[in-house]
């Protein structure tokens, strides 16, 4: 039996990796859920998976939770706000913790499981996107397990399964190009916020969503692929696939490239990440190739969408802060746009100029990691929210 | 330093391992070289290459040989038809065969190098074609390892590798569909020997390449992976893939699907045989997948290619003697077609009248099959030869 404990039980992550360990009651358990503020949702996870810990995000909602529960026999301990969140994270039976908050909230907890020696099945980009280095050395001090649960980025572990990573002569992450592949340039500037939240083929939540459409979603991984794999940037290439069959591939030094195909599921990452190193059902369907009949493949057009080639600088940009100047201004700029304050366009722009204009930090620590995000906000903030 | 022996030096798999190890002098070392009657390539190959001991198919070759290297400080030992090759097979100094030689004359020296305790990289189709059973059982009791050569068969083994084969839902051998894919049913009859042997893909020798025309050659990769890779037959499906990029796929009980591509270069699996578990420089050409821009998937043909359909029966039929029988036939019909004795359009109806109306036998031991098969290619000669 493993143990496991989710951080973002009710969101999109969370619910699915609910619904895989749903498939396997006898060997998966669940010992923690940290959700937000989906109370509903959150009670009938808690009646169904009887954890021992629960977190939401206030103390009312914690209170409200505690009273609906009130007819169980066993009832969970229930705590609310990052400390809640943190102590399901470190909960003393859990083995597993599926980090699957969204945003820079998922970044304490995340490193509180690695700290406490528990294995970690990583779905919050931020962690590696905003504190790479301090994580990464986290993992390696620990000595824990890290599974990435990303579909691109559990792709490319699956790849150099049975391989070395020394050997790895190109990484390919694909990209479906959102849905805006084949939108004119001129008219990105003026995409509303419906047309960016219906992606073609991914159901994800709103933030995600926004920067898949931006292709910002890619830059970002572009960034956690190079932290998780330890390869340098120049050879990290992004692939537009549009059909999203071809989750990413790994070319090595005889020429071999390794691949992982299935359905645009993320059962298969989650379930592949909750059974490391083996494989149990997901539920996801089969891939129907003659049916498919065909796989295509283009180079990004990295004009029309530069905040990929700014995740590319970022690389290369020896400052380790400015990766968090990069993820706090798109954080701040998705936002505004989905507030209908900003247009589309508009997102790219505020994220290149807080990369030239706001000075660099020192950072030493998740505290460092922590108020440098804070400050970036405020100051992408009081420039663009007049 | 790894020790090589070469069983068919001089042959397409031969000179492309040569080819291989001519990269890795540091790491690689030829002991031995067995070749048939290309004398002028072999003399080459022994003064480049410095192999202990030499084999080629007659004595009066072996003497030529002999005289040809008189000036050789160092002279390998040279000898000549199945016992010279089975020596080569088995010398001392060797840790890896590559099993290259063509056809059935392959058979007994690749038993032999696995009944020395060698590793075996094998290429020749027909030792688990026509002995699959006894030859899985030679290398589990001998405790060797089995690398497989061909590009399909080493993309399955690279697939499942970090897998546990229990986890195998489906394993997808790709065909490029040879060059007859889109000819009309009507005009496959009189396809011309130059047309057959014009693979649009592949550079192979004469019988591969007729059998990769009838999709023959599929009908015996399936029966090899049935072997290779211990799945019944019903979870092995074959894929027309005419750019022959994707050169095998593995789909496991979680929906993913782990493929191996490429470019259609066997120095590919050639080198991933000589080196396993690890990888190195094959000399081939990267994959650009954006020039490429599309790979299609079609449904195979089998009213077209009945022979491929054939493969599926002899597997399902339990007298393991019928695909002895079902190669046998080939041989013959491939080599009647070869020489402009029958038309391309027979070659099928000769192996499917040899299933229907050749009676089994008894297989308990290599002995067994090869009475059996020369039998089999006698009565299939004595009924189209007239």
């Amino acid at each position: 039996m493993k143990n496991i404990a989710i951080l973002g039980s009710t969101g999109s992550i969370g619910v699915q990796t609910l619904d895989v360990i749903r498939l396997h009651k006898n060997t998966l358990k669940v010992v923690g859920l940290a959700a937000g503020e989906k109370l509903d949702l959150l009670e009938r996870q808690v009646r169904e998976f009887e954890p021992a810990v629960v977190s939401c995000s206030t103390q009312v909602i914690a209170a409200t939770l505690e009273q609906r529960l009130s007819d169980l026999i066993q009832r969970p301990h229930i705590g609310y706000g990052i400390d809640g969140a943190q102590l399901v994270a470190t909960w003393g039976s859990c083995d597993l913790v599926v980090g699957g908050l969204p945003g820079s909230v998922g970044l304490r907890p995340t490193f509180a499981a690695v700290d406490a020696g528990k294995d970690v099945a990583l779905a919050t980009k931020e962690v590696l996107v905003m504190a790479g280095d301090l994580f990464m050395h986290a993992v390696a001090s620990k000595g824990v397990r890290l599974l990435p649960v990303d579909s691109e980025q559990s792709a490319i572990f699956q790849c150099i399964q049975g391989n070395k990573s020394e050997g790895i002569r190109r990484i390919i992450l694909t990209a479906s190009g959102g849905p805006f592949r084949d939108t004119p340039m001129q008219e990105m500037h003026s995409i509303s916020v419906e047309q960016a939240l219906d992606h073609p083929r991914w159901k994800m939540g709103p933030k995600v969503t926004i920067d898949s459409a931006t292709l910002m979603n890619k830059g970002l991984e572009v960034i956690e692929a190079r932290w998780l794999f330890e390869v340098p940037v120049s050879r990290i290439e992004v692939l537009l696939h549009p059909e999203s069959i071809v989750h990413s591939m790994v070319e090595f030094d005889d020429g071999a490239i390794m691949a992982q195909l299935g359905a645009p599921d993320m059962r298969i990452p989650i379930s592949y990440a909750l059974a490391y190193p083996d494989r149990i059902a997901s539920g996801s369907a089969a891939v129907d190739f003659p049916r498919l009949g065909r796989l295509t493949f283009h180079e990004p057009d990295t004009n029309k969408f530069p905040l990929l080639a700014a995740a590319y600088d970022i690389l290369r940009d020896p400052d380790p802060s400015s990766s968090i100047v990069f993820n706090a201004a798109d954080e701040v700029a998705v936002d505004l746009f989905l507030r209908k304050r900003i247009p589309f366009g508009e997102i790219s722009n505020i994220v290149l100029d807080a990369m030239q204009r706001v000075p660099g930090a020192s950072i030493r620590s998740l505290d460092d990691v922590e108020a440098f995000h804070q400050e970036v906000v405020r100051i992408v903030k009081a420039q663009h929210e007049a």
